[in-house]
Protein backbone atom coordinates (compact mmCIF):
# COMPACT_ATOMS: atom_id res chain seq x y z
CA UNK A 1 0.00 0.00 0.00
CA UNK A 2 0.82 3.62 -0.57
CA UNK A 3 2.01 5.74 2.19
CA UNK A 4 0.04 8.95 3.05
CA UNK A 5 -3.36 7.33 1.21
CA UNK A 6 -6.12 9.20 2.20
CA UNK A 7 -9.37 7.10 3.79
CA UNK A 8 -11.19 7.51 0.42
CA UNK A 9 -8.68 5.20 -1.28
CA UNK A 10 -9.16 2.48 1.55
CA UNK A 11 -11.39 0.03 0.25
CA UNK A 12 -14.60 -1.75 2.90
CA UNK A 13 -15.22 -5.27 1.32
CA UNK A 14 -18.53 -5.87 0.77
CA UNK A 15 -18.13 -8.38 3.19
CA UNK A 16 -17.11 -5.88 6.06
CA UNK A 17 -18.26 -2.84 8.04
CA UNK A 18 -17.12 0.06 9.35
CA UNK A 19 -17.63 0.83 13.50
CA UNK A 20 -16.93 3.57 15.29
CA UNK A 21 -14.84 3.49 17.96
CA UNK A 22 -16.05 6.45 19.79
CA UNK A 23 -12.48 7.28 20.50
CA UNK A 24 -11.12 10.36 18.31
CA UNK A 25 -13.46 9.54 15.97
CA UNK A 26 -11.62 6.47 14.96
CA UNK A 27 -12.98 3.15 12.86
CA UNK A 28 -12.23 0.17 12.35
CA UNK A 29 -12.66 -2.06 10.02
CA UNK A 30 -14.64 -5.84 10.31
CA UNK A 31 -15.88 -8.59 9.43
CA UNK A 32 -18.88 -9.80 11.24
CA UNK A 33 -18.50 -13.32 9.63
CA UNK A 34 -14.94 -13.87 11.08
CA UNK A 35 -14.59 -11.95 14.59
CA UNK A 36 -15.47 -9.03 16.04
CA UNK A 37 -13.58 -6.98 19.18
CA UNK A 38 -15.42 -7.62 22.47
CA UNK A 39 -15.38 -5.86 25.71
CA UNK A 40 -12.03 -7.47 26.87
CA UNK A 41 -10.59 -5.90 24.44
CA UNK A 42 -11.54 -2.59 24.91
CA UNK A 43 -11.14 -3.04 29.01
CA UNK A 44 -7.99 -4.30 28.36
CA UNK A 45 -7.10 -1.06 26.34
CA UNK A 46 -8.15 0.66 29.40
CA UNK A 47 -6.53 -0.99 31.97
CA UNK A 48 -3.15 -0.71 29.95
CA UNK A 49 -0.95 2.35 30.60
CA UNK A 50 1.42 3.92 28.00
CA UNK A 51 3.47 7.07 28.67
CA UNK A 52 5.06 9.10 25.99
CA UNK A 53 7.62 7.40 23.65
CA UNK A 54 6.71 4.05 24.97
CA UNK A 55 7.30 1.14 22.00
CA UNK A 56 4.14 -1.45 22.72
CA UNK A 57 3.93 -4.49 21.28
CA UNK A 58 0.84 -6.08 20.81
CA UNK A 59 0.52 -10.28 20.36
CA UNK A 60 -2.47 -11.30 18.13
CA UNK A 61 -3.68 -8.01 17.44
CA UNK A 62 -6.29 -9.91 15.02
CA UNK A 63 -7.99 -6.49 13.13
CA UNK A 64 -5.57 -4.27 15.07
CA UNK A 65 -8.56 -3.25 17.96
CA UNK A 66 -5.87 -2.72 20.42
CA UNK A 67 -3.15 -0.43 19.37
CA UNK A 68 -5.72 1.56 17.46
CA UNK A 69 -7.51 2.29 21.30
CA UNK A 70 -4.17 2.33 22.86
CA UNK A 71 -3.77 5.40 20.37
CA UNK A 72 -6.52 7.15 21.70
CA UNK A 73 -6.00 7.10 24.53
CA UNK A 74 -2.72 7.86 25.10
CA UNK A 75 -0.15 10.50 24.84
CA UNK A 76 2.05 8.45 21.82
CA UNK A 77 3.92 5.60 21.78
CA UNK A 78 5.05 3.41 18.74
CA UNK A 79 2.39 0.18 18.25
CA UNK A 80 3.42 -3.12 16.81
CA UNK A 81 0.69 -5.42 16.18
CA UNK A 82 1.96 -8.87 15.26
CA UNK A 83 -1.10 -11.40 13.53
CA UNK A 84 -0.66 -14.67 12.16
CA UNK A 85 -3.27 -14.68 10.15
CA UNK A 86 -3.16 -13.26 6.27
CA UNK A 87 -6.54 -11.92 6.34
CA UNK A 88 -6.77 -10.19 9.68
CA UNK A 89 -2.90 -8.76 9.04
CA UNK A 90 -4.28 -7.24 5.81
CA UNK A 91 -8.00 -5.48 7.70
CA UNK A 92 -5.53 -4.24 10.51
CA UNK A 93 -3.34 -2.59 8.02
CA UNK A 94 -6.77 -1.17 5.82
CA UNK A 95 -7.89 0.26 9.45
CA UNK A 96 -4.53 2.45 10.33
CA UNK A 97 -4.26 4.09 7.16
CA UNK A 98 -8.34 4.57 7.44
CA UNK A 99 -7.46 6.32 10.53
CA UNK A 100 -4.19 8.16 9.27
CA UNK A 101 -1.88 5.74 11.89
CA UNK A 102 0.37 4.50 9.67
CA UNK A 103 3.42 6.78 11.17
CA UNK A 104 1.95 5.51 14.96
CA UNK A 105 0.73 1.90 14.20
CA UNK A 106 2.53 -1.48 12.53
CA UNK A 107 0.49 -4.70 11.62
CA UNK A 108 3.43 -7.02 11.17
CA UNK A 109 2.76 -10.43 9.87
CA UNK A 110 4.05 -13.00 11.90
CA UNK A 111 3.76 -15.95 14.92
CA UNK A 112 3.53 -15.04 18.56
CA UNK A 113 5.89 -17.91 18.77
CA UNK A 114 8.58 -16.55 17.19
CA UNK A 115 7.85 -12.77 18.37
CA UNK A 116 11.13 -12.21 19.71
CA UNK A 117 12.73 -13.24 16.85
CA UNK A 118 10.67 -11.59 14.23
CA UNK A 119 10.78 -8.56 16.27
CA UNK A 120 13.64 -7.03 18.31
CA UNK A 121 14.49 -8.65 21.75
CA UNK A 122 14.60 -6.63 25.20
CA UNK A 123 13.03 -3.82 23.15
CA UNK A 124 9.57 -2.68 24.05
CA UNK A 125 8.20 -1.08 27.70
CA UNK A 126 5.05 -2.59 27.17
CA UNK A 127 3.51 -5.89 25.72
CA UNK A 128 -0.20 -6.55 25.35
CA UNK A 129 -2.32 -9.18 24.63
CA UNK A 130 -5.93 -10.40 24.83
CA UNK A 131 -4.76 -14.17 23.46
CA UNK A 132 -6.86 -17.15 23.26
CA UNK A 133 -8.76 -17.94 26.54
CA UNK A 134 -9.53 -21.35 25.76
CA UNK A 135 -7.25 -24.78 26.21
CA UNK A 136 -9.58 -27.95 25.02
CA UNK A 137 -11.76 -28.13 22.02
CA UNK A 138 -15.05 -27.72 23.67
CA UNK A 139 -17.23 -24.92 21.58
CA UNK A 140 -14.70 -25.14 18.60
CA UNK A 141 -16.85 -24.29 15.01
CA UNK A 142 -16.22 -26.04 11.95
CA UNK A 143 -17.21 -22.99 9.58
CA UNK A 144 -14.94 -20.07 11.59
CA UNK A 145 -11.54 -20.35 11.58
CA UNK A 146 -10.76 -16.81 12.84
CA UNK A 147 -12.80 -17.19 15.67
CA UNK A 148 -11.26 -21.04 16.53
CA UNK A 149 -8.13 -19.14 16.72
CA UNK A 150 -8.84 -16.32 18.21
CA UNK A 151 -10.50 -18.12 21.12
CA UNK A 152 -8.59 -21.14 21.54
CA UNK A 153 -4.90 -22.43 21.87
CA UNK A 154 -4.50 -23.57 18.49
CA UNK A 155 -1.91 -21.65 17.15
CA UNK A 156 -0.19 -20.26 20.67
CA UNK A 157 -0.96 -21.57 24.28
CA UNK A 158 -0.78 -19.28 26.80
CA UNK A 159 3.17 -20.19 27.96
CA UNK A 160 3.98 -19.18 23.91
CA UNK A 161 2.24 -15.33 25.12
CA UNK A 162 4.41 -14.64 28.09
CA UNK A 163 7.39 -16.23 27.04
CA UNK A 164 7.72 -14.15 24.44
CA UNK A 165 5.91 -11.12 26.37
CA UNK A 166 8.99 -11.87 28.65
CA UNK A 167 11.30 -11.90 25.77
CA UNK A 168 10.18 -8.68 24.24
CA UNK A 169 10.35 -6.47 27.12
CA UNK A 170 13.28 -4.37 28.44
CA UNK A 171 13.89 -5.13 32.49
CA UNK A 172 10.81 -3.35 34.75
CA UNK A 173 8.73 -3.66 31.10
CA UNK A 174 5.28 -4.20 31.59
CA UNK A 175 2.95 -6.67 30.24
CA UNK A 176 -0.83 -6.28 30.14
CA UNK A 177 -3.37 -9.38 29.66
CA UNK A 178 -7.11 -10.27 29.82
CA UNK A 179 -8.31 -13.66 30.47
CA UNK A 180 -10.49 -16.03 32.46
CA UNK A 181 -10.18 -16.28 36.17
CA UNK A 182 -10.37 -19.33 35.81
CA UNK A 183 -7.17 -20.11 35.21
CA UNK A 184 -5.70 -17.63 37.25
CA UNK A 185 -3.37 -20.08 38.97
CA UNK A 186 -1.60 -21.10 35.76
CA UNK A 187 -1.45 -17.83 34.51
CA UNK A 188 0.12 -16.47 37.72
CA UNK A 189 2.64 -19.62 37.95
CA UNK A 190 3.58 -19.38 33.65
CA UNK A 191 4.07 -15.35 34.59
CA UNK A 192 6.36 -15.79 37.61
CA UNK A 193 8.00 -18.49 35.32
CA UNK A 194 9.73 -15.97 33.32
CA UNK A 195 10.20 -13.53 35.93
CA UNK A 196 6.95 -11.40 35.21
CA UNK A 197 5.52 -10.59 38.33
CA UNK A 198 2.24 -9.83 38.67
CA UNK A 199 1.53 -6.17 40.00
CA UNK A 200 -2.14 -5.40 39.53
CA UNK A 201 -5.32 -7.99 38.61
CA UNK A 202 -8.35 -6.16 38.40
CA UNK A 203 -11.59 -8.76 38.14
CA UNK A 204 -14.63 -8.20 36.12
CA UNK A 205 -17.73 -9.11 37.60
CA UNK A 206 -20.95 -9.14 35.11
CA UNK A 207 -23.21 -8.51 38.30
CA UNK A 208 -22.38 -7.42 41.83
CA UNK A 209 -23.98 -10.95 43.05
CA UNK A 210 -21.98 -12.89 40.27
CA UNK A 211 -18.50 -14.89 39.86
CA UNK A 212 -16.04 -12.70 37.84
CA UNK A 213 -15.83 -13.59 33.57
CA UNK A 214 -12.49 -11.71 33.08
CA UNK A 215 -9.69 -10.68 34.65
CA UNK A 216 -6.83 -7.72 33.70
CA UNK A 217 -3.34 -8.41 34.89
CA UNK A 218 -0.05 -6.00 34.74
CA UNK A 219 3.21 -7.91 35.67
CA UNK A 220 6.36 -6.40 35.73
CA UNK A 221 9.59 -8.16 34.78
CA UNK A 222 11.54 -8.43 37.60
CA UNK A 223 9.72 -6.86 40.13
CA UNK A 224 9.35 -7.59 43.81
CA UNK A 225 6.46 -9.94 44.95
CA UNK A 226 3.58 -7.56 45.99
CA UNK A 227 0.14 -7.73 44.04
CA UNK A 228 -2.22 -5.01 44.23
CA UNK A 229 -6.18 -6.89 43.35
CA UNK A 230 -7.96 -3.70 42.27
CA UNK A 231 -11.82 -2.37 43.63
CA UNK A 232 -14.13 -4.77 41.30
CA UNK A 233 -15.54 -3.65 38.01
CA UNK A 234 -19.09 -4.38 37.82
CA UNK A 235 -20.47 -4.53 34.30
CA UNK A 236 -24.28 -4.40 34.98
CA UNK A 237 -26.46 -2.74 37.65
CA UNK A 238 -29.53 -4.02 36.32
CA UNK A 239 -29.81 -6.42 32.89
CA UNK A 240 -28.72 -4.30 30.03
CA UNK A 241 -28.03 -1.23 32.85
CA UNK A 242 -24.40 -0.78 33.32
CA UNK A 243 -23.15 0.50 36.48
CA UNK A 244 -22.07 4.10 35.76
CA UNK A 245 -18.54 3.48 36.97
CA UNK A 246 -18.53 0.55 33.81
CA UNK A 247 -20.01 2.71 31.46
CA UNK A 248 -17.04 5.89 32.13
CA UNK A 249 -14.41 3.10 31.26
CA UNK A 250 -16.22 1.93 28.37
CA UNK A 251 -18.03 4.13 27.03
CA UNK A 252 -20.60 2.75 24.43
CA UNK B 1 -8.99 -30.73 83.97
CA UNK B 2 -10.98 -33.10 84.87
CA UNK B 3 -13.53 -34.35 82.26
CA UNK B 4 -17.68 -33.40 82.52
CA UNK B 5 -16.22 -30.53 83.98
CA UNK B 6 -19.47 -28.16 84.53
CA UNK B 7 -18.92 -24.25 83.64
CA UNK B 8 -19.92 -22.90 86.43
CA UNK B 9 -16.50 -25.13 87.19
CA UNK B 10 -15.03 -22.95 84.28
CA UNK B 11 -12.92 -20.22 86.05
CA UNK B 12 -13.04 -16.65 83.87
CA UNK B 13 -9.81 -14.73 84.98
CA UNK B 14 -10.22 -10.99 85.76
CA UNK B 15 -8.32 -9.90 82.55
CA UNK B 16 -10.55 -11.60 80.51
CA UNK B 17 -14.38 -11.29 78.84
CA UNK B 18 -16.75 -14.11 77.91
CA UNK B 19 -18.17 -12.95 74.65
CA UNK B 20 -20.68 -14.60 72.79
CA UNK B 21 -20.50 -16.41 69.15
CA UNK B 22 -24.24 -16.08 68.47
CA UNK B 23 -24.02 -19.59 67.02
CA UNK B 24 -25.96 -22.44 69.35
CA UNK B 25 -25.38 -20.05 72.25
CA UNK B 26 -21.86 -20.71 72.40
CA UNK B 27 -19.00 -18.36 74.09
CA UNK B 28 -16.06 -17.35 73.96
CA UNK B 29 -12.82 -16.64 76.51
CA UNK B 30 -10.72 -13.77 75.20
CA UNK B 31 -8.26 -11.50 76.78
CA UNK B 32 -8.88 -8.00 74.97
CA UNK B 33 -4.98 -7.16 76.27
CA UNK B 34 -3.45 -10.38 74.40
CA UNK B 35 -5.95 -10.63 71.16
CA UNK B 36 -9.30 -10.74 70.15
CA UNK B 37 -10.81 -12.82 67.15
CA UNK B 38 -11.58 -10.54 63.82
CA UNK B 39 -13.96 -10.58 61.23
CA UNK B 40 -11.63 -13.03 59.41
CA UNK B 41 -11.77 -15.69 61.59
CA UNK B 42 -15.42 -15.61 61.09
CA UNK B 43 -15.63 -15.49 57.30
CA UNK B 44 -12.91 -18.33 57.18
CA UNK B 45 -15.04 -20.57 59.64
CA UNK B 46 -18.04 -19.75 57.27
CA UNK B 47 -16.38 -20.42 54.11
CA UNK B 48 -15.39 -23.46 55.02
CA UNK B 49 -17.43 -26.78 54.96
CA UNK B 50 -16.49 -29.59 56.89
CA UNK B 51 -18.82 -32.98 56.23
CA UNK B 52 -19.67 -35.17 58.80
CA UNK B 53 -17.43 -37.59 60.55
CA UNK B 54 -14.27 -35.98 59.01
CA UNK B 55 -11.22 -34.41 60.92
CA UNK B 56 -10.44 -31.01 60.86
CA UNK B 57 -7.00 -29.57 62.17
CA UNK B 58 -6.81 -25.73 62.67
CA UNK B 59 -3.15 -24.72 62.79
CA UNK B 60 -2.36 -21.87 65.11
CA UNK B 61 -5.85 -22.19 66.90
CA UNK B 62 -5.39 -19.40 69.11
CA UNK B 63 -8.14 -19.37 71.48
CA UNK B 64 -9.98 -22.06 69.59
CA UNK B 65 -11.96 -19.39 67.64
CA UNK B 66 -12.34 -21.58 64.66
CA UNK B 67 -12.88 -25.17 65.61
CA UNK B 68 -15.70 -23.78 68.06
CA UNK B 69 -17.13 -21.63 65.30
CA UNK B 70 -16.80 -24.75 62.59
CA UNK B 71 -18.36 -26.99 65.27
CA UNK B 72 -21.48 -24.48 65.74
CA UNK B 73 -22.05 -24.48 61.81
CA UNK B 74 -21.06 -27.94 60.49
CA UNK B 75 -22.96 -31.29 61.09
CA UNK B 76 -19.96 -33.01 63.39
CA UNK B 77 -16.36 -33.59 63.12
CA UNK B 78 -13.25 -34.13 65.06
CA UNK B 79 -11.66 -30.77 64.89
CA UNK B 80 -7.69 -30.50 66.88
CA UNK B 81 -6.34 -26.62 67.19
CA UNK B 82 -2.89 -26.84 67.62
CA UNK B 83 -1.05 -23.88 69.19
CA UNK B 84 2.35 -22.80 70.19
CA UNK B 85 1.39 -20.28 72.98
CA UNK B 86 0.73 -21.54 76.58
CA UNK B 87 -1.73 -19.13 77.89
CA UNK B 88 -3.65 -19.27 74.34
CA UNK B 89 -3.87 -22.84 74.79
CA UNK B 90 -5.33 -22.44 78.27
CA UNK B 91 -8.01 -20.50 77.08
CA UNK B 92 -8.78 -22.19 74.29
CA UNK B 93 -8.82 -25.29 76.95
CA UNK B 94 -11.95 -23.29 79.07
CA UNK B 95 -13.79 -22.19 76.47
CA UNK B 96 -13.99 -26.12 75.07
CA UNK B 97 -14.95 -27.14 78.44
CA UNK B 98 -17.35 -24.37 79.03
CA UNK B 99 -19.34 -25.00 75.57
CA UNK B 100 -18.89 -28.85 76.68
CA UNK B 101 -17.33 -29.51 73.15
CA UNK B 102 -14.54 -31.96 75.24
CA UNK B 103 -15.63 -34.70 72.81
CA UNK B 104 -15.64 -32.64 69.83
CA UNK B 105 -12.57 -30.36 69.91
CA UNK B 106 -9.05 -31.06 71.29
CA UNK B 107 -6.20 -28.65 71.87
CA UNK B 108 -2.84 -29.84 71.43
CA UNK B 109 0.27 -27.56 72.30
CA UNK B 110 2.65 -27.78 69.78
CA UNK B 111 4.69 -26.16 67.01
CA UNK B 112 3.44 -25.54 63.59
CA UNK B 113 6.01 -26.30 61.96
CA UNK B 114 6.45 -29.36 63.38
CA UNK B 115 2.62 -29.98 63.26
CA UNK B 116 3.50 -33.56 61.30
CA UNK B 117 5.87 -34.74 63.23
CA UNK B 118 2.86 -34.25 66.52
CA UNK B 119 -0.49 -34.89 64.99
CA UNK B 120 -0.47 -37.97 62.16
CA UNK B 121 0.74 -37.20 58.97
CA UNK B 122 -2.29 -37.80 55.99
CA UNK B 123 -4.80 -38.45 58.42
CA UNK B 124 -6.96 -34.75 58.35
CA UNK B 125 -9.31 -34.53 55.73
CA UNK B 126 -9.54 -31.13 56.38
CA UNK B 127 -6.72 -28.30 57.39
CA UNK B 128 -7.47 -24.69 58.66
CA UNK B 129 -5.29 -21.80 58.82
CA UNK B 130 -5.73 -18.21 59.99
CA UNK B 131 -1.96 -17.39 59.60
CA UNK B 132 0.12 -14.25 60.87
CA UNK B 133 -0.53 -12.27 57.18
CA UNK B 134 2.66 -9.78 57.55
CA UNK B 135 6.56 -10.52 56.63
CA UNK B 136 8.25 -7.30 57.86
CA UNK B 137 8.57 -6.56 61.11
CA UNK B 138 6.08 -3.31 60.42
CA UNK B 139 3.79 -2.54 63.17
CA UNK B 140 4.95 -4.56 65.84
CA UNK B 141 4.13 -3.61 69.25
CA UNK B 142 6.93 -3.72 72.28
CA UNK B 143 3.84 -4.37 74.93
CA UNK B 144 1.87 -7.24 73.12
CA UNK B 145 3.51 -10.52 72.45
CA UNK B 146 0.61 -12.18 71.52
CA UNK B 147 -0.36 -9.92 69.19
CA UNK B 148 2.51 -9.94 66.98
CA UNK B 149 2.73 -13.81 67.12
CA UNK B 150 -0.27 -13.73 65.81
CA UNK B 151 -0.07 -11.11 63.08
CA UNK B 152 3.83 -11.41 61.86
CA UNK B 153 5.33 -13.83 60.89
CA UNK B 154 7.35 -14.37 63.93
CA UNK B 155 7.35 -18.23 64.80
CA UNK B 156 6.26 -19.37 61.35
CA UNK B 157 6.00 -18.47 57.68
CA UNK B 158 3.20 -19.33 55.05
CA UNK B 159 4.90 -22.02 53.76
CA UNK B 160 5.56 -23.49 57.07
CA UNK B 161 1.51 -23.67 57.38
CA UNK B 162 1.11 -24.45 53.69
CA UNK B 163 4.01 -27.18 53.85
CA UNK B 164 2.73 -28.49 57.25
CA UNK B 165 -1.08 -28.20 55.83
CA UNK B 166 -0.21 -30.55 53.33
CA UNK B 167 1.48 -33.49 55.18
CA UNK B 168 -1.37 -33.73 57.61
CA UNK B 169 -3.69 -33.75 54.70
CA UNK B 170 -5.06 -37.12 52.49
CA UNK B 171 -5.04 -36.94 49.38
CA UNK B 172 -8.04 -34.79 47.79
CA UNK B 173 -7.98 -33.16 51.39
CA UNK B 174 -8.95 -29.43 51.72
CA UNK B 175 -7.03 -26.83 52.95
CA UNK B 176 -9.16 -23.21 53.92
CA UNK B 177 -7.53 -20.13 54.35
CA UNK B 178 -7.79 -16.44 54.66
CA UNK B 179 -4.88 -14.12 54.04
CA UNK B 180 -4.06 -10.47 52.47
CA UNK B 181 -4.68 -10.07 48.79
CA UNK B 182 -1.37 -8.74 48.67
CA UNK B 183 0.64 -12.14 48.79
CA UNK B 184 -1.66 -13.65 46.60
CA UNK B 185 0.76 -14.78 43.74
CA UNK B 186 3.15 -15.84 46.59
CA UNK B 187 0.56 -17.80 48.13
CA UNK B 188 -0.87 -19.52 45.16
CA UNK B 189 3.09 -19.71 44.21
CA UNK B 190 3.69 -22.14 47.89
CA UNK B 191 0.50 -24.00 47.43
CA UNK B 192 1.17 -25.30 43.93
CA UNK B 193 4.94 -26.02 45.33
CA UNK B 194 3.09 -28.88 48.02
CA UNK B 195 0.26 -29.75 45.30
CA UNK B 196 -2.10 -28.21 47.32
CA UNK B 197 -4.46 -26.38 43.85
CA UNK B 198 -6.57 -23.90 44.75
CA UNK B 199 -9.68 -24.23 43.60
CA UNK B 200 -12.05 -21.55 45.19
CA UNK B 201 -11.20 -17.93 45.70
CA UNK B 202 -13.66 -15.10 47.24
CA UNK B 203 -12.39 -12.07 47.70
CA UNK B 204 -13.91 -9.81 50.46
CA UNK B 205 -14.21 -6.03 49.61
CA UNK B 206 -14.79 -3.74 52.34
CA UNK B 207 -17.04 -1.66 49.85
CA UNK B 208 -18.32 -1.88 45.98
CA UNK B 209 -15.20 0.35 45.03
CA UNK B 210 -12.39 -0.26 47.52
CA UNK B 211 -9.64 -2.82 46.85
CA UNK B 212 -9.96 -5.99 48.94
CA UNK B 213 -8.63 -6.42 51.89
CA UNK B 214 -8.76 -10.44 52.64
CA UNK B 215 -9.13 -13.12 50.46
CA UNK B 216 -10.54 -16.85 51.49
CA UNK B 217 -9.03 -19.90 49.90
CA UNK B 218 -9.92 -23.08 49.19
CA UNK B 219 -7.20 -25.52 47.80
CA UNK B 220 -7.24 -29.69 47.52
CA UNK B 221 -3.95 -31.42 47.67
CA UNK B 222 -3.57 -32.88 44.40
CA UNK B 223 -6.68 -31.45 42.86
CA UNK B 224 -6.59 -30.42 38.79
CA UNK B 225 -5.43 -26.68 38.39
CA UNK B 226 -9.06 -25.19 37.74
CA UNK B 227 -10.46 -22.42 40.40
CA UNK B 228 -13.81 -20.64 40.40
CA UNK B 229 -12.88 -17.04 41.70
CA UNK B 230 -16.54 -16.63 43.86
CA UNK B 231 -18.85 -13.50 43.40
CA UNK B 232 -17.66 -10.79 45.84
CA UNK B 233 -18.67 -10.71 49.28
CA UNK B 234 -18.89 -6.85 50.16
CA UNK B 235 -18.99 -6.17 53.59
CA UNK B 236 -20.58 -2.31 54.12
CA UNK B 237 -23.40 -0.90 51.80
CA UNK B 238 -22.70 2.64 53.69
CA UNK B 239 -20.59 3.35 56.50
CA UNK B 240 -21.25 1.33 59.70
CA UNK B 241 -24.52 -0.46 57.73
CA UNK B 242 -23.61 -4.04 56.30
CA UNK B 243 -25.05 -5.89 53.09
CA UNK B 244 -27.59 -7.85 53.70
CA UNK B 245 -25.37 -10.50 52.20
CA UNK B 246 -22.31 -10.01 54.33
CA UNK B 247 -24.79 -9.71 57.33
CA UNK B 248 -26.12 -13.18 56.54
CA UNK B 249 -23.19 -14.77 56.81
CA UNK B 250 -21.02 -12.56 59.33
CA UNK B 251 -24.55 -12.45 61.86
CA UNK B 252 -23.29 -9.99 64.36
Amino acid sequence: MKENQSPMEVRIQKNERLDDLNRKGYQIIQDPKRFCFGMDAVLLSEFARVKKGETVVDLGTGTGIIPILLEARNRGGHYIGLEIQKESVEMARRSVLYNHLEDKIEIVEGDIRQASTILKKSSAQVVISNPPYMKDNHGLTNDNEAMNIARHEILCTLEDVVREAAALLIPKGRFFMVHRPFRLVEIFGTLTKYQLEPKRVQFVYPYVDREPNMVLIEAILGGASRVTIEKPLIVYQDKGKYTDEFYKIYGY
